[in-house]
C-alpha cells in the first residue's frame, strides 16, 4: 500500500515537474508565462519602492506585495527541487543560483535592513523569456550571435586591455596638462574622463579647459572616433564570415556511395572516393 | 437624363483621382508637389506656435494661417474618399487615417484648448515624398533597407531585451553604490542613468562621483562601446549578403550539357565545356 | 621684334604655369609646399586674432601679418590667371573660387568691420594637399571611398529624410511631456534636442526630467543605437562589395581569340566565342 | 683559472638571461609574472599618490614603496643589459627605452619636485603581457588586426585631415553665429566644440543656443552620424577581406590533370574530371 501511495506522489511530482520546467504543454506555458509576469511585477515593485514619493504613499502595499510574491518565488523554488530527479544539477546550475538569489534578500531584510534592493536581481529571471519563447532553439539566431562573440572574444580582450593602457597613459598626460583646478583632481578621475572621452559617451561633468587639454582632448576623441572601428570590424567580419560559410552549405549534396557532403556547386566527382556524382541538389 | 449627369460626375471624379492620387501626370505631380509644400508649411507653423517669442507676435497670422491650411486639408480629405471607388480601404489605409488624425486636432482645440499642437502628426505625411519621387518604386533601395532589418528583427529585438535586463541589473547597482546624494534619486533613475551611459549618448545630468561608481561606470561604457558592435554587425552582414546573393543569383543559368553553373550574364558559350548556351535566363 | 618680346613673355608665362600649377617638378613642389604652409599659417593667424587674449597682446603683429599673406594670396591669384591660357576654366573651377573667397574678406574688412573672421574659408585650400601628396592618382583610395559614398548615397539621403521626420515628431511628443518648465521651451528645441540624442551627442544642456520623459528618451536612445547600424551597414556593404569585386579580377584573363575578359578562375572555354582557353593567369 | 671564472659568470649570466627574457621555463615564467605584478602595483601606487585623501593619510608608505619598486626596476634594468649579449640592441629596442624612462623621474624627482607622477609611463610596460600570454604568437589575431590598420592606414588618415578642415571651417561659421557670448569665445574653442559634436562625444560644456545655431549643430550631428560610418566601413572591409583571402586560399591546389583550383581541405580526387589528387598543398 506504501508503494501505492508512492507511486501517486511520484506520479504527481512528474506532474508538476512538466509543468514548472516544461513549456510544450498548455499547463507548461501558461505558468511559464504567469511566472514572467510575476517577475517583472516583482521587479517593477521593488524599482518603485525606491522612488521616495511612491513609497511614502504606498509603502504597505509595496511590502504586503513583495512579501507575497517572495513567498510564492520560494515555494516554486521548493517545488523546482523536489520535483527534480536531480535537485543538485539544478540547485547549481545558472537559473538555481539566481532564483536563490532572488528570494534571499527579503528574508535577509529581518537582520539587515535595505537588503531588498537585491531583489533586483530577480530581473535576471527574466532571461527565462528566451527559452519559452523558443528563442533557445532559435539555433540560427541564438548560436550565431554566440559563435560570432566567441570567435572574436580574445580579439576583443586585447582590444580592451589596450584600450586600459591608452586611458591610463592619457588620464596621467591630462592630469598634468590639466591639474587639480580644472576639474582633473587625481589619476583616476582622469582615467575615468579618458574613458568617458575615449567612448564618445562625454558627459561633461569633468572637461578640458586649457587650450593645450582641449587640443589633446580633440585628438583622443578622433582617436575614438577611428577605435569604434575596430571591434565593430570585428564583429562584423565573424558575422559575415558565419553568413557565408551558411550561404555555402546551400548546394550542399551527400555522395551516394561514401555520403561525403560535397559544398561546392560546381562538383562532379566526389572529392572524397572520386565517385560520379547526380546533379540533385538538397536545397 | 439622371443618367447622362451622373456620367458627367463620374468622369469628374475619376479626373479628380488622377490628380490627388496619381503621380504621374503633370497636374498630378503639380497637386503632389504643392501638397507636400502646404505640409511642411504646415508642420512649420505649428512649430513656430510654440516659440513664445514669435507666436506672441505673429498670433493671429499663425492662428489665421492654421485655420486656412485645414480647412484645406479637410477639403483634400473629403474629396479623397468621394473621388475613391473604394473609400474604406483608403479611410483605413495608414494615409487615411494620417490624413484625418492630421486634421482632427484643429477641430478639437474648440473643445480642449492647446491640442492644436497635435497636428504635428501631419508630419508623417511628408512620407508621401517616397511615393512622390519614385523612391518606392526604386525596389533595388527602399526593400534592400527592409529586407535587411526585416532579415535581422528578431535578432535585434533579443539583442534589446538582454540590453534592457543589463541596464536594469547595472542601475540597481548604481542606485547600491552612488546612492540618493548623488542624483542617483531611483531605481528608475538609475536605469534611466544605464540607459544613457550605455547608448553612449551620456547627458551628464547624473553622472557617478565616488570611486567604485566611478569605475563601474568605466566598465558600463566598455561594455557599451563593445555592444554597439553587435547591432552594426547584424545589420552590415545581412546587408552584404543580400547585396552578394543578388549579385550571384541575377544572372544564373546552368549548361544544358555539363550543367555547370554559369553567373556571367555575358557567356554565350560554357566555359567548362564549350558548348553554345541559350540565352534563356533563370531568374 | 615684338613678336620675340611676346615670345619670351610666353616663356615666362609657361614657366610659371609649370611652378605654379604643376608639382613633378622641384620648383613646382617647393612653391606648393611653401604655399601650403602660408595658408595653414594664415588659418592659424585668424584663429589666433579670435583669441582675445593674444590679440589684444599681438595685435598689431597678426594684423601686419594677415596683410602680407593676403598682398602674397592676391599676387598668387593674378599669376595663376596670367600665366593660365584658359583663365575662365580656372576663375570658375572650385579652387579658382576659393582662391577668390580666401583674399576678399580681407579687402571687404575696409567697408565691413568684422568680416576678417570670413577669412577662414582659407583652409579649404589646405586639400591641395591631396593633389601635392599625388593621394588624387592613389585610385585606389580615394576613388575607392567615392564610389562608395556615391552608390550608398540615395539610401542615405532617403534615411536622414526618415530620421529627420521621426525627429519632428518624438520632439513634439517630448515637448508636450516634459514641456516649457524642464527646458523643452519649444518645439523647434524640443527637435534640436531629440536629434543631440537621436545621435548620442548627449550634450545635456537640456534632458529630461519627468518618469514619463526620461522613459520615452530612453526608448529613443535605443532606437538611435539601432540606428547607427544602419548607415554603418550601408557604406560598409558598398566597400566589401567593391573589394570583392576588385578581388574578384584576380584572376582575370583575355579570350586570345575575340580579347573578352575573363574573370572565372575555373574557366576552360571562353564564353564568348567557345575558344579553348589557355591557363595563364594574369595576376 | 681566470678563464673557469669567467665561463661560470657566462653560464650565470645565461641562465639570467633565460630567466629575465624568456618565458618558457618556470622560473622565466614566474619571474615574468611578478614583475607584472610589480608593475602593476606601481601604477596604482602612482595614481594613489595623485588622490589627495589618500595621499595624506598613507604618504609615507606610498613613497617607500615606490622607492623600494624603482630600486627593483633599476635592478631588473642592470640586469637586462648586463646578461644579454647585445646590450646595446636592447636599450634603444622600444622596450627598452620604456623600461629607462619608467626608472628616471623617480630619480629626477630630487631635482624637480612634482616629476613623479611622470613614472606613469610605467603602464606601458603593461603591454609585455601579450608576450607573456604567446598572444604575440597568436599570430591570427595580433598581425589580423595590424593587417586591417595597415591597409587601412592611407585611407583613414586622408580621412581624419579631411574631418580637420571640416572642423575648422563648421568652427569659424559657429563662431560666427552663436559668439563670444554663448560659450563660444574664439575659434579654436568653435573648432574644439565642433570635434567634440562630430565625434558625437558632446560634453555639454559648450553648446549652441540661438536657433540658428542649433539647426547648424543638428546638421553637424547628423553628418557626423554618417561620417562615423566611414572608417568603420572601411576597417571592416579590411577585416573581412582578410578573413575571405585567408579561408580561399589555406587549401589552394590544382588538379594535375584538369588544373581546377580545389579549395577543399579534405579532398582526395578532383571534382571536376574525377582524378586521384596529390596531398601536397600549395600554401
Amino acid at each position: 500500500m506504501k508503494h501505492k501511495i508512492k507511486n501517486k506522489y511520484d506520479i504527481l511530482k512528474q506532474k508538476i515537474y512538466i509543468i514548472i520546467y516544461g513549456s510544450n504543454t498548455f499547463a507548461g506555458k501558461l505558468f511559464d508565462l504567469v511566472l514572467l509576469g510575476v517577475i517583472l511585477l516583482s521587479v517593477l515593485l521593488v524599482m518603485l519602492e525606491s522612488v521616495e514619493r511612491l513609497d511614502s504613499k504606498y509603502h504597505t502595499f509595496i511590502i504586503v506585495s513583495e512579501w507575497i510574491i517572495t513567498v510564492f518565488f520560494s515555494l516554486e523554488y521548493a517545488l523546482r527541487i523536489i520535483c527534480n530527479k536531480k535537485p543538485l544539477k539544478y540547485i547549481f546550475s545558472f537559473y538555481g543560483i539566481v532564483d536563490l538569489i532572488s528570494i534571499l534578500p527579503m528574508y535577509l531584510s529581518f537582520f539587515i535592513p535595505g537588503s531588498r534592493v537585491l531583489s533586483m536581481v530577480r530581473a535576471l529571471r527574466l532571461l527565462r523569456l528566451f527559452g519559452i519563447l523558443n528563442l533557445m532553439h532559435y539555433v540560427g539566431q541564438e548560436s550565431h550571435l554566440k559563435l560570432a562573440l566567441k570567435a572574436s572574444r580574445t580579439k576583443i580582450i586585447v582590444f580592451v586591455y589596450f584600450i586600459l593602457i591608452v586611458s591610463v597613459l592619457l588620464g596621467a598626460l591630462m592630469y598634468l596638462i590639466e591639474g587639480k583646478e580644472n576639474g582633473f583632481t587625481s589619476i583616476p578621475t582622469s582615467i575615468y574622463w579618458c574613458i568617458v572621452t575615449l567612448t564618445t559617451v562625454g558627459y561633461g561633468d569633468i572637461s578640458p579647459s586649457t587650450p593645450l587639454g582641449q587640443s589633446i582632448a580633440s585628438l583622443i576623441m578622433i582617436l575614438g572616433y577611428g577605435i569604434i572601428a575596430v571591434p565593430t570590424g570585428i564583429v562584423t567580419a565573424e558575422f559575415s564570415n558565419l553568413k557565408r560559410s551558411k550561404l555555402d552549405s546551400k548546394y550542399k549534396r551527400n555522395c551516394p556511395t561514401c555520403t561525403t557532403t560535397i559544398f561546392d556547386e560546381d562538383a562532379n566527382y566526389c572529392y572524397n572516393c572520386g565517385q560520379k556524382l547526380p546533379n540533385v541538389y538538397t536545397k
